[in-house]
């Protein structure tokens, strides 16, 4: 069938709208076999595809780096290991590694989003792998960032010490381990949305970041929202499209 | 000690901040005894003080509202009972009570914000009650707002049918309860950001909302973030603060 | 734009698929503000639509029946009490109520599969609620089944003594609060699916159906599935799917 | 045999402790068939013997209370029901009934700790019944208590307001719902031990106290210790013992 | 006693089902000390006696498998390492290690079921290795497979692109990890048994693999039904029995 | 076929014990439509079928007790309500009622088991439906029981003025809510086995129960085994058996 | 004080039991700084002093093994490595290892228990490691041992085939993992008591052990009482105090 | 402005408390990019700045401790591996390690609490770590110790044996792993407060110190307080505020 048939049919109520899915022609896909790069994520959700390189094999970030970059999309892979970046960087050697934040990234777009920064706020030194994977993540996003780092709340005075440059930003990340008191705090003293992060840093009770998730979801400040244990690449990810309104 | 003395000897090192602040003259408190209403919190944060009724007496949400009231802040109480809203009824007489989301209003600012509306998404109809709360809450803090409810994956044309009406929203809230799948699916169809709200409907591995939770905590769609199961109402608070950026 | 422009520019890359659904016109949805009947169903999975009525308003469950009543299909109320079902009779008289399975049912569809009949097969007599939900369900979607309670394993020839009417289903429900050990047992005896139903049934270390629910998920038998703890709708769905294969 | 023979048998080793304990006489202990007293709990362990009234009969309640205040021990039940108190009112008409602590207490010691006192935080207006069962138990056990309300990190400058007054007692409890994040931003303000009693305040993610108590026991201020989930009593008795030294 | 004893004391009630069985023959039986097979369990149950490799040494593998092969039956071992396929190899030299899946295999039997496939759907490249275990335990039941990868619902026109393949299965298997939200979006558009298996692709509150499981436990739509963590084996076997009704 | 025949046919290995199982005649079975009464269950484990009256109604319970009667079986009814009671009583007058045990016997039986005597201990007041439940069956099954209670390790000392009427038993049975310590004490003092019952008795972390069955589970004393919180009933059983040895 | 007057004063009602239990003299101690051995074990509790040697060091363990080889006692080392074995051997040359069961051993005691024999009873070949540890421990204990391999419910006759031997127990101890299905199924069948180890064999929703431990713990069966998972050797240790009555 | 500026603006209530602290000038604080030292942290708290080493590498041990060094603070780093020391060691030649504490210490601070001592009571010897750790830092602190290991109830008379020696103390640390039953026996011995550090130590149901830190949350004893699993240092630091009331 033509899609044209395809849709006469749908618009009779012939056939249901599953069946004429099914038999329209495919854009936005680019297939590979173990992978299904989405080429068109970044149109349709303003944010593009990228590679969740946990699980997969050194070859498998490799060649699904390259073909993105074939087709032209910038690279960002998050939860890299060396090795990955070892495959990666024979085919695309301008590519980056930051060892800390674990990101191999490649970008060539130009777009720079001049509405103002995003605060990337960590309680503690041991929360800094995850903070400088949102870090990463919102540049290679077009984002401007502004990181400020141990500022738990045991010491309070250090955070409003940096207070203004966090209250200044359109949109705060705040990431933390233990307990995760540090977004109820500010999210009681800004006006800004503030994303929280949990990290597992922290032992016994704290579960590998049960305690920090917890805390963060029963946050007694109202404008906070919290993502996945360690997620800094998803709290970057919904921060640039907020930044972006 | 003077202000003056304090803030000297504070400069003068002679003093910790700690101290300094102790001594310092308050503002932007209102104490009841067994309250202290926050009334500086709106310029503070962009949210203004709520009651959480839960676990508060008839009589105390009907004094904390009167203050407020008196005060000159809008009032707005969640999880309120009928038997609360007699004893507001009694004291602001112009209050308006929502079975559904269980709030309790009485508005009288006139700011309406104009950048565009909220999306309030429900996957099934007994989604409703934290829908409801999210939308009354939205809309008390000057948002317009545009409802969608009944949509799940299990019919997902249900969904097509409504999308430009989502994707055209500067904000979108997502109340799913059950496995919590629509969020991720909304996340993956859309550019703006989706806050995720879990809801405790469903029984057995639901756990009373968990289930729906860390689906929507662990979500493969990247510009999602979550607040607290049942939590209509901080979703609209994160939602305002994004929709007037 | 009509849906044959739609598909053009769909066709010519010009649009997104996504873009695409939300310009199509909809079929096989029923709106009802508080509700979205997906009329469509049952084409389209082989399972019509049902009310699940927990957390909805009895009156709420009555118009649905209703209007699905009036647009012929037949209806299924899962965890409904016996207000709804007085609500629901006013406007469907011939609705039938089982107060131990809490379904309302009114079926009008001549169809019966006549391949084989299902066995619902409970440990306990606690188990029969669910037991029951899950012969009613199957029943209304056309199948024949056979029903075997009390058979639980610390008394094994009792199931001994009914395996014959076991063996010859074609697909087997089987319903086990506590350890759940049954589903194994008869998972080791028998050449057919096992559909395992988890019940609440037990207390303490039952977690309200967590220990069979664990229980059945790591059966040392291999030809075992499970549903959702109580969930004796959902296992006579996928029975029926696999009954009329 | 005669304690002395039992002695000198346990001196020559022919007898292990074990032995030798079960045959020596009781002291210190008051039997009741359903309970058995430990009258002399207070010399060894500086704190009395209480009466946990939950999942007792009032009947029971009162007997227990009566036996003591025979013995000349002074009388506290925690966790009592209205229906308690009236029974325990008939047999000691002067015992007092806190209806929001729970509490009912009948003292006649004159025992007053001259030392100093403690201090009672809570957070939220909703963690009163547990604050006030802490304020109760400190009161009865001869200590001097100051206590301050609902001045949660939401808005610190609540908290800043009041400092002093917290700074300056020997021991601070602080009691705190939600994410209990209260304790670790005291905890870093004070040169004082930080007893934290988290609260079942809060819903969802809370789950009945879990997100305070890990917030609490994985705080990053280092001097605090944790009760259990509303054990307002526990904490005020630890905090005698401390304001004893 | 003889068989025939045996069975007519307990046809008089003499002797009851639990002692007549103790003293029965035994058929089907290969017993190796540190292992017995059940080499009746085809004939039993439709799925053969297979190895669970993990927790075995190599040694133990290789000899069981050996056995199996000298009665003739077919071998499977999941869960195996290379070192025991090493081992295995030696007394089975035809035997065939898959890698990823973890599978060795020797198989000569011919059966073929020529009824239909079964459809392996995986939502990202990281859930293959389940995938696989999956496909290739599916096919040396007899099965025939068809597979595709990646096409988890952050694209979900990747899904669609693919629907008629997933359509046409008599039975899908959905491997997932992370929210598992796959199997209600498949389950809401296919009229065939849905076997979802939950992976511990993800992390933080992915809980290794609990999100994915609690999600599909509870999912929305109603012909799905779940095994274990990971259990592409468990899977496959349920496909098979349902593949030959 | 004729038992016999079923017989030959499963010595020469024409069938599957199981094939045999299904063709047996059956005994020690007594059918009720919603209950298969174990008859032979005493005979077999040396415990008799009793009624686990949760989740059943008053009717099915009146019923299965007069059968049981009828069939010469004494009855226990363990979790039962009054109303049930009123409902036994009509058929069985002789049954008596506990009311803390929540047990209804009816016992004709006169063997007493010689060999020693349970001693039943329980560590607070509140701790006593669970004891007694324990106390009603291990009577009802014939055994010497001697009760203690109230002896919970904060006071010590009243253990060890009970030690001797403890170690002389043959059997222990320790029931304990909170942290379930008490099994640990004893277990340390006596050389006899102990079974260990956690109770419910506590409040927040000891979630229902748990806090006093994972202490149990882990207790540094060697001779401890634990049945299901609140277990009481399974506990007698265990010590009964143990008594006959 | 000399322990007459410690009495005297004790018994004139001076001091507290606790008081004069801290001036008796001690038996029954052996102090070597890191450890105290308690010598006085075996006579007290029925079970000797043994070493649990995870989370020691190799000396640690040998120094302790050396001690009381020294003192007369027989050693055991439970969880023990082959480096801790080779340590030990160095002091006590006859001691021997089992590396399945990581069990040290050096006995002289000539105690056999002629009562009758344990049986340990394994469900799968991966089980071994724990039920050796019991085999070992009850041997040690003087008991005679009858072990059962592989006999899970997936294949009920192997069962069956070894129920004589089981039956003829006078304790069944009966180790199994994944649903831990096992001890209902022999709690039904046998007149002894069963005592339940649940092992961490299986993967996923097994989670180290919790399935079988629940499975275990709500078994229908009423003679089974539990141990901690993985604790082949606490099963022993109740197996042999109970075949000693 | 100038801090009198800001300060006259508050006064006058311009500008809310969050305004003028974050443009009041900063004590107190010595900031290294990656980590942000309080050095005012011990006159506010008491309790003196430390390292947590855990997640951090060892040149940022190495530099936090010489910055530290150089300002006068004492160093304390705790969770140190042997790498760390090394590193700490070149820049701070006379700091020590305690490996079984994993402690780095620099002290040069001559405070020594004359007002008594502190005891550190282990219930096993694998507890030691934990114990040490507390010990280590409780000295650090200035405070004389008393430690006394291996003293758990499964053998309680070598507690009674060390009893003098902990009643004396002015506060008593109780490190239990297992079921963590040593606290609530000790509590209900002493009139001192109790600190309990829940351990890791164990397996199976104590799944990594959850059954000890439960336990000891729902001690039976009044005077127990509970710090995080594995904390010695926490313990230690309030132990220390507590010791110099």
């Amino acid at each position: 069938m033509s899609p044209r048939e395809i849709l006469e049919q749908y618009k009779n109520g012939e056939i249901t709208l599953t069946q004429a899915l099914e038999n329209l022609p495919s854009h936005g896909i680019e297939e590979m076999g173990f992978a299904t790069i989405d080429t068109d994520r970044e149109k349709r959700t303003g944010l593009p595809e990228v590679i969740y390189a946990s699980g997969k094999t050194a070859e498998q970030v490799a060649q699904i780096a390259e073909r993105m970059h074939q087709k032209g999309i910038d690279v960002l892979a998050t939860r890299a290991t060396p090795e990955m970046y070892e495959e990666v960087q024979k085919l695309i050697p301008g590519a980056v590694y930051n060892p800390l934040a674990k990101t191999i990234i490649y970008r060539e777009s130009k777009y720079e989003n001049d509405k103002g920064y995003i605060a990337v706020v960590a309680a503690g030194t041991s929360d800094m792998p995850v903070a400088e994977e949102a870090v990463e993540t919102a540049r290679f996003l077009g984002n401007r960032v502004e990181s400020v780092y141990d500022v738990g709340v045991a010491g309070i005075h250090r955070l409003f010490h940096k207070l203004e440059l966090i209250r200044n930003a359109r949109v705060i990340i705040v990431v933390a381990g233990m307990e995760g008191a540090l977004s109820s705090v500010i999210g009681g003293l800004v006006d800004k949305p503030v994303l929280a992060v949990p990290t597992s840093v922290g032992y016994g009770a704290n579960f590998e970041g049960v305690s920090a998730l917890l805390g963060m979801l029963t946050s007694c400040a109202s404008g906070v929202s919290v993502v996945n244990i360690n997620n800094g690449f998803g709290a970057a990810c919904q921060a640039s499209l907020i930044n972006k309104l």
